[in-house]
Formats: structure tokens, C-alpha cells, sequence
């Protein structure tokens, strides 16, 4: 495997949009293309991470983004994986560039689900689930991450006080993130008081469904070379992983982890040569306010138990001792499903290459990004440095 | 880049089923995995490749096949390219285990869509063109693939008579295929006077909506050796091409030829070190009779123009020169969408290693796959050698 880099990135504002998939897109791409300083005629190959285009009735997106750069002829397909759909598009880049197969590829994640009332958008999110055990039976995702929740408060003492804190958290950083779905200030108590989703998730501890694309410019060393760009001071992937889990939350033995991600960050911390000790922010997969908890427990930050008293303490705020994202998350930046794993590489690349403005990480060189499709029948975490 | 071999190969009968995506995948899987002499433990990661799952209710295939092998932990994700996806996996699946990242893997393709009327499948399978210029404007793909043929009736002189043949050749091999959707011997008369469904396109040039699944294991050379297998009489993945074109039709110079077909086979064939006359026999995406002369065209097998009469001089009947779709093709095998590219690959596996039965084509060494997304949005061209 060659060494990969990301070369360019680029992002949509993240919320309710009246464009097309199809519009986001190639928004997203071209804002990623010129942070390359690239012309789309130098992208060989590319992948679309998206998950429900078919409720827009447009399905093989590989093509129609490619058509809308003016380079048909540059092959895509699309990656799914439910919510997980970024992180494995990212992933599949990386082994082609670093196989030799191609030098320079654009991933772009889409999402676009406001033309769906709610009570849709919630159905088709749960085809993300085991559906015949899970969303046939009325569990949809908050029910599923609420059954998680439960487990966690019953085996560790987390509150819904603790909870809440991870929300207000992420609010504060999306306040800072001109591109955030949502831009409101909210108290512990706001997220107390708002009304249940599925006990003892609320509102609050809920993200929005979002539309929005994100796209990244990766490449290998080889290219940079040619390009005359010098590797310092260049966005390089230092590790990746992915791996799965039970479709079905019935089939797990332990409701407080998420077993795929404990082994992609594995995969990812030993591919790079790194331990959770040398991450200095990461971009989790926070679609509740639970599942930030868990991540962090997941991936080694905290011990089993100890993130919601790390998040009370301040240790995961920007300016804290690990920022935990600092973008507002999927929870206030928002969550356009295909869009939302490579929106994390996007907060990457801004903070390390130091372009994140008020919500900047100072002193960062090693980031890294954790996405989860559904209650974690897949995961990928990718580590990032700024070499 | 490592040798990448074909290990295993297994298929469901196609046609009409009443079993669900999920439960045609995993049998096609099982049968792969037996025929790979392996225990599904030793899958480490494997794609679904797939158009249409969500009109079943059931995206994220990935972890709903791999829990139902029993080896959840191994990761997979959804490859969609449209009618190309099972080319678009088999290739990632390439790269992957060519990269190094895994040894062994399982790629399985699967499409249900007998559940829809015929109506709301045409729409459905619209969707993988560009939609808003084409399928919204009531261009389905018989109407677009309609366009080709009277193209390539104008520039080239090819007759209805000739596209007959194609349909009648291929529903004489489907007849020696026992999994062929298609089990009808027809004579040119029966197709061209078959209702029209879009003209010169008459319902017996057409493939029929299939159910079906598809599987391959995949795996490096060095995991045939750590198995203990002997490398000579082992399939090789010799090359690899995949390319892109544009969404809609009017975007295209030239309607009697798909670039993305060219592009992707140049590369294969590169890649290989191969040329078309190396290649014994070959599998290519006949959706339509049309489709399968302008594929023979555009790899490269024969002159442009000169198909139609090549197919009315036997050439590509099995025991001729160049037998094409052995299996029936998509015409009369049938065309479970996400599993169609994967499904040639079993046929190749089949052939190659002498158990293809009265559709034998006789000393074989080399094959090739040829599979089209849409009217040429994707390409994935694949050959393989027996070594």
C-alpha cells in the first residue's frame, strides 16, 4: 500500500436545502476540487457515498456527479453502508490509491431526505436496520439507540443529566460552524424539558435529519510529487479501519458497546502504528447523544463507563484535553447520512490544516474519524496526520 | 498489486422467487463458500452489490448477509453502479485483496424485485438512468436502448432479423442452463413477431425482470498456498477495467457504441496484457439483443457493424469461434439486477474449471465478463484465466 493523502475538501451548508441530491453533490465536489487546486479533469475515479437516493428517484450516482464535473468517462459507483455509507467510501478510495490503481480520486457523500415528511424519512432510515426484526416492529433508530442508552445507564450510572451535557457540548461547536444544520444555544435543561423520542432519549439528544454533501480530493504521494506540492504540511491517512456487527440489536450479548467499532478502531490504530493516546481531536458518530459516550468507550479515549464524567468535566470541549467534535457533530452540525463520514474528513482537514476559524483545535496534528451505519452493523475509523 | 484468484463460485436458480434479498443472497453465499472448500469463519470481509433493495424495505445488506453467515464481525458494504454493480464489487473486491488488505473474501450480488407489478419495476429500474432527463420524461430503458438499435440500424444496416438472432442463440444456451430464468426455445419468427415494446425493440429482444443471487470468494495467492492448494487449475483474476459515461443519451456523440464499454475493456485488456483475440469465450451485457452487438463491437471482437453478421454465421454460438453468453445472458439467463455481473463470474468459474455441463465450451483457458450500468453510465469489464 501506497501512502494516501487528502489533497482537497470541501462541504455544503448542512440542514433543510431545496437542491437535488444530485446539486449537493456536485457543490460539494467542486468546493473539494479547488481546495486541490485541481481541475476536475485530473480526478481518474471516484465513489458517492449516499444511502436513500432512491426516495428521489435517482439510483447509480457514480455517473451523474461524474457528467456534472464534465468528466463522464471517470469511473464511480456508490457505497453504502446506512449511516456508515461516508466512512466506507473513504475507505475503498484509500485501497485504490494505495493498490496503484488510480492517483487522484474524488469521494463525495450525499444526502437528501427533506421532500420526506418525518414519519418517512424516520421508515426509510430504518431500512438501515435489520427491518424484518427491527423497523417492521415500530424500532426505529431512536428506540434502538434508547434500548442502548438504557443498558448504559443501568450497567454504568450514566444520567440523563449526563447525556444532556453531551448535547449542549455539541451545540456550542456548531454555533462556531457556519456550515452546522443547527445554530441554537441550549441548556441542559432545554434537553431535560424537550419532549421523548423513546425514553430516555429526548429531542435534544436526537440529531436532525439533514440534507448536505461533503466531499474530499484524495491522492497518493506519487501524485503530490508530480504536482510539485511539498508533503509537508499535507493531510496524510495514517490508518484505517472497518468492521461489522449483527445487523439486529436482538443477536448482541452487551447493549454499551458497539462491537464493530471497538474493531475498526483497532484495525485503524494498528494500521497506523498509534495508540488512542496520540489522538489530539476525533469526529464521532454522535446520532445520539449516547452514541458519543459509547464512541469515546469504544475507541479507548475513556475506560468503560467514565465518558459521560469526562464530557461534565470539560475534557471533550474545544479547548479541553481531547475536543470531541468540535464541528457540533452529527447532533447540531447535522446528519445527512451518506454525507455525514466524509463531512468528518472535511472537519479534519479544516482543523489540521488550521482553516477552522472560531472552532479551531489548537495545536492538532493527529485526527481522527468514527462513523457508524446503524446500531453498528458497520463502522470505519480512518486516522489523520498532518505530516 | 497481488494475484487475485477466484476461489469459489456459487449461484441461485434465477426467475421469479419467493424468497427475500436476503435469504437468495445467503444461498448463493453458502454454495460459494462450499464450493471455496471453506467454512464461512474464514470470509474476512466481503461487498453486496445491489440496485434495489429498499423497495423490499432493507438497505445496509452488508451486515444482514454477513450475520446471517454467522460472521458478523467481518465487514461489508453495498457497491450499487446500477446494472453494473456486481462488476463494480467483483473489482473492489480485486483491489482490495490485490492491495494486501484482506486474503479472503466474499462477493455476492442480489436483486428481488418480483415483489413490484412490471410498471413500478420499469420505474424502479429508470431510476439508474438519469432521471429527470430521461425515466420523468417516460424514457425507461427500452425506449433508450430502443434508441441505440435504430442507430446502429441506420449507420451499420443491422436488420430486426439479425437482433432476432441474438435472442434466439441465447435462449437455446439458457435452455442447457438449469439455473436460467428462461427455459423457452424460440424461433426468429416468435421474436419479431412478439409485441413491440419500443421500437425496433420487441418483447423477445428484451431481458425479463429476475430474482437472483450470485457469489464469489475471492482470494491472494498467498491464501491458496497458506490452504494448501496447488495454483495450477486455480482461476485468476488476469485484469480489470471499469469506466464511466454519461447519465442520459444526449449527452453522447455516437449512439452505436457505449464509451464507458471501450474505455473499461482497453483498460482490462491492458492490464492483462491480453488483446480480444486472446479471449475463448465471454459474458456480456445483453439486457437487449441490441446491447450484445454493440458489446461485441466495443470490446474489440469484431469490426464495427460486422456483429449482427458474425451472429448469423454461428460465430458466437457455443462450438463457434467466439461463444458469447453461454450461460443464456441476461436476454434468457435473466437479469437480477445487482446480481447480474456477479453471476457472469460464476459462469466463467464454471466453464473454466470444466463443470458447465452440455453448455460446455470446449478448451477454454481464458473468459471474459463485460457488464453495463444503465445505457453505459458504468462498465465493468473483468478477465480471467485458468492458470
Amino acid at each position: 500500500m501506497r501512502r494516501v493523502y487528502v489533497l482537497g475538501a470541501g462541504i455544503t451548508k448542512y440542514g433543510k436545502s431545496p437542491f437535488s441530491a444530485r446539486e449537493l453533490a456536485l457543490e460539494a465536489s467542486r468546493k473539494a476540487i479547488l481546495s486541490a487546486q485541481l481541475s476536475p479533469s485530473e480526478i481518474q475515479a471516484g465513489f458517492v457515498a449516499n444511502a436513500f437516493s432512491l426516495s428521489e428517484k435517482q439510483g447509480h450516482l457514480g455517473p451523474i456527479v461524474m457528467s456534472g464535473l464534465g468528466i463522464p468517462d471517470a469511473p464511480a459507483s456508490t457505497i453504502e453502508s446506512a449511516c456508515a455509507s461516508g466512512a466506507s467510501a473513504v475507505r475503498e478510495a484509500w485501497i485504490n490509491i494505495g493498490a496503484g490503481i488510480y492517483d487522484c480520486m474524488l469521494v463525495v457523500g450525499v444526502e437528501k431526505v427533506s421532500q420526506l415528511d418525518t414519519i418517512t424519512a424516520t421508515t426509510y432510515f430504518s431500512f438501515g436496520s435489520d427491518y424484518i426484526f427491527e423497523g417492521a416492529c415500530g424500532a426505529s433508530f431512536p428506540g434502538l439507540y434508547g434500548a442502548l442508552a438504557r443498558a448504559h445507564m443501568t450497567k454504568y450510572g450514566t444520567t440523563e443529566l449526563q447525556l444532556a451535557n453531551v448535547a449542549v457540548k455539541n451545540h456550542e461547536n456548531a454555533l462556531l460552524n457556519p456550515n452546522a444544520h443547527l445554530h441554537k444555544k441550549i441548556s441542559v435543561e432545554d434537553v431535560l424539558h424537550s419532549p421523548v423520542v423513546a425514553s430516555p432519549l429526548k429531542l435534544f439528544d436526537s440529531c436532525p435529519f439533514s440534507d448536505g454533501a461533503a466531499a474530499a480530493v484524495l491522492c497518493s504521494e506519487d501524485y503530490l510529487r508530480l504536482k510539485g506540492r511539498t508533503l509537508s504540511e499535507k493531510i496524510l491517512i495514517r490508518g484505517s479501519g472497518r468492521a461489522g456487527g449483527t445487523g439486529a440489536l436482538h443477536q448482541r450479548k452487551d447493549l454499551t458497546t458497539l462491537g464493530a467499532a471497538v474493531l475498526a478502531g483497532r484495525e485503524a490504530f494498528n494500521r497506523a502504528g498509534l495508540s488512542y493516546k496520540d489522538i489530539d481531536f476525533a469526529e464521532v458518530h454522535d446520532c445520539f447523544t449516547i452514541a458519543e459516550l459509547v464512541a469515546e468507550e469504544d475507541l479507548g479515549f475513556f475506560p468503560r463507563g467514565d465518558a459521560a464524567k469526562m464530557t461534565e468535566q470539560g475534557v471533550t470541549k474545544i479547548g479541553g484535553d481531547l475536543p470531541i467534535n468540535p464541528s457540533g457533530g452529527l447532533k447540531a452540525k447535522g446528519h445527512p447520512v451518506g454525507a455525514t463520514g466524509v463531512g468528518q474528513v472535511v472537519e479534519i482537514f479544516e482543523q489540521l490544516n488550521g482553516i477552522a476559524g472560531e472552532r479551531q483545535v489548537k495545536d492538532s496534528r493527529i485526527g481522527l474519524t468514527h462513523n457508524v451505519g446503524a446500531t453498528g452493523g458497520s463502522c470505519g475509523v480512518h486516522i489523520f496526520e498532518l505530516t
